[in-house]
């Protein structure tokens, strides 16, 4: 296996590299579209499975909404499918006929949810009404990358109705915080910075948008989720009214917030090295591998098989290598490239000492322990790695950091890392100068 | 809330009316398709969850395949559109402009899956190669039911290559078997008909199609999941060969199968009853509902808190119902319609007495029991009622067969029933005769 590109000298041919080798994901067969192979999928399963979880636990019930759109959800005036926005993709025939109406693939669900939420909210006991959708989305991408601009992605997208502004304004917060951030932060081990996008920066029609933004090992900015107020703006456009316990039907105060398939980028170029995906155990898919180095006899698979249960049994997501078929050195790099986090190795000398070797993914460093110890020694290491990896993952992103006083300090560290000024010293005339130089203002 | 239009009268408008009072499901914008709501979606999500952890169990791996799909893979000589089939829904234009080739929406991912495993599999090192994937796929549909036959519908479909007949044969048997069957039986307590179908009923390609046929209330067989062996037609079409270990390269051996949102509809229809819904304690995503019949004080409602919590720390999945704004009757009616299988009253006089009332959804008994040993008591009732739900859905489905000896018999029997008689004495001949009667041969 040729090893993978160095980050520093071309990253973008690194992180194509480690989709390729390490069997993540390729091109669909149409331009744009892509295939997420097993090992792609098992990190965004285990995503999935993460935001979901706290999705509920903010009170958010999933719901499914079709695909396809009818055209006069979006414009009413346009009379052909060219006069439609350029990232629909557009149904023109079913049933072996032309359509009487033409049919866009959702790119968000955003106004087939409105016109439901309409129908299904009547008095003020109907709110909070609170819906989250996993879906993919179609949205006609030019320069695809993968994972990071797809023309079709997997993504949850929650839409949310309230009575009040304050309660609106608090769950989108929620979401932010309690969703996205404490995922970022404490799953994938990346120090997000959290706050609001500029008026430029921020969602059509919201009042105020809010990013989490991760810091990638190129020193870029990656948006890994948003959460917007929406204000009455949505409510308005869709009618969206409640009966409050006394007077007339006023309009709701809505969120929307999503997070996207994007993340699996965001874990590989956030924490990658050389070697490939270095994936933190609260996500990883297989958090221990159990290698068998060599066997004679039979006795050290025997091993390395009981090890494994009792790794299971403590709860962790353990898998055995004995795959004797293939040279040792061929499966240690394979596991390096999928990043998992710790790799206990067993050989017949090992055995015959009651010892194991025990490396970290993270760190690269190897240690020999008992073989009886070594269990625990994995266990201890969950919590080790999870904690080394966010500390080292925020020494990176805090010295990318410059604190700047002018847009031309702005300017010259944009080109490597990260400037924060005051928005009161930047402002909106500030914002289109840096733009005019490429930097954009990604959080206040 | 006016009651459900009773089975005997009317079992399709008792079904619509299911759907529309528990908030199951709704028509989308667009004619076929559907809005599952959060009360139709979380039985889907629990039925994922239980399919899913046993396809995993059976080795194989999710993936994710593009929902579009290149015209040029279905057939290669058709100049327009309209010579596909009318199943496919048809994208023309994206990115604003007419594409130079037209894009089908999945209407399974098999061509694609075919394609991307011919690719991938290089030595029977790579064999067996098991894929499944969980998506949404079109068939565009002329006389729409929701979950039953719906233009957008939700499924897994799984697709796997083995090295020999025998392998991918077992593998097969194992879906149909330890996913499908035991899934559908012990989750979902409805007592399915497993076979295989007649060479007329077979899946196009497939040397042999097997079945899980549950048995609705109406007397009516419902097809749930099919597992299909394709023999080396599928490979063929594809080109997907592996060496094995020694000689030159040889076809595969694939199988594929899947099962849908039609078991909601499947579920809906095997256990429903004149209130609603009944769901087996297994699938259910509310298992008890703890309810407050009335408070004066907040004893009541603290009281049953308590008990909420102690049945979740017993792993139940239990939910507090205490909005006295709603009067109580109504909601009992509600959690009937849901069809949740236990549910526990609290009133004033209840906690007097140091007592509470427990409900049995499936049979509509109430018991009195001591507070302190109602939840010992909702927790067996789980047990109880998962087997008596099985047997009572296996003593209707019993009551309906009735054995044959003459196609004239058969007939007769599947006016309001379920006809059994050997395929040696039906045959070929005789499936034609029956299918002019409107009788299908649904399982051998
Ligand atoms: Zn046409
Ligand atoms: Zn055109």
């Amino acid at each position: 296996m040729a090893p993978l590109t160095a980050q520093q000298d071309n990253f973008p041919q690194w992180y194509q590299d480690v989709l390729t080798k390490a069997k993540l994901a390729e091109n669909g067969p149409s331009r744009g579209t892509m295939v997420i192979r097993p090992n792609g999928y098992a990190l965004w399963e285990r995503m999935q499975a993460e935001v979901d979880q706290r999705i509920k636990s903010a009170g958010a019930h999933n719901a499914y909404f079709p695909l396809f759109i009818p055209m006069s959800y979006f414009e009413r005036e346009a009379e052909h499918v060219e006069g439609f926005s350029p990232e629909l993709a557009v149904v023109t025939h079913g049933g072996g006929k032309e359509l009487n109406e033409s049919l866009a693939i959702r790119p968000t669900s955003e106004t087939v949810i409105g016109e439901y939420m309409a129908k299904w909210i009547d008095s003020y006991r109907d709110l909070p009404l609170l819906l989250n959708q996993w879906a993919n989305v179609v949205r006609w991408e030019l320069r695809p990358r993968i994972f990071l601009r797809t023309t079709e992605f997997l993504w949850q997208e929650g839409h949310t109705a309230h009575s009040s502004e304050a309660d609106a304004r608090d769950y989108a917060v929620t979401i932010l915080r309690d969703v996205y951030e404490d995922f970022m932060r404490n799953v994938l081990a990346l120090p997000v910075i959290v706050g609001r996008k500029t008026p430029k920066e921020r969602f059509a029609g919201a009042q105020n948008t809010m990013t989490c933004e991760g810091i990638m090992r190129d020193g870029k900015a990656l948006q890994m989720g948003t959460s917007h107020e929406l204000g009455q703006n949505f409510s308005r456009a869709f009618n969206i009214k409640y009966s409050p316990a006394d007077g007339s039907p006023e309009l709701c105060w809505t969120t929307s917030w999503g997070s996207s398939t994007r993340m699996v980028g965001g874990l590989i170029m956030g924490h990658g090295d050389d070697k490939g995906l270095v994936v933190p155990p609260a996500l990883a898919p297989i958090q221990v591998a159990v290698v068998v180095v060599k066997d004679n006899d039979g006795a050290v698979t025997q091993v390395a098989k009981k090890l494994t249960q009792d790794l299971m049994a403590r709860g962790l997501r353990a898998k055995l290598d004995d795959n004797l078929a293939q040279a040792f050195g061929w499966r240690a790099t394979d596991w390096d490239l999928q990043g998992v986090p710790v790799r206990i190795e067993i050989g017949p000398r090992d055995l015959a000492e009651d010892s194991a070797a025990i490396f970290r993914r993270d760190t690269q460093s190897k240690e020999r322990v008992t073989l009886d110890s070594v269990a625990d020694q994995a266990q201890r290491l969950m919590t080790t790695i999870q904690a080394d990896m966010l500390a080292a993952a925020t020494a990176r992103r805090d010295a990318l950091i410059t604190d700047c006083t002018t847009l031309d300090e702005v300017r010259e560290v944009a080109q490597t890392g990260i400037a924060r000024m005051p928005w009161a010293s930047v402002g909106t005339a500030g914002e289109q100068e840096l733009a005019t130089s490429g930097v954009t203002v990604r959080c206040l």
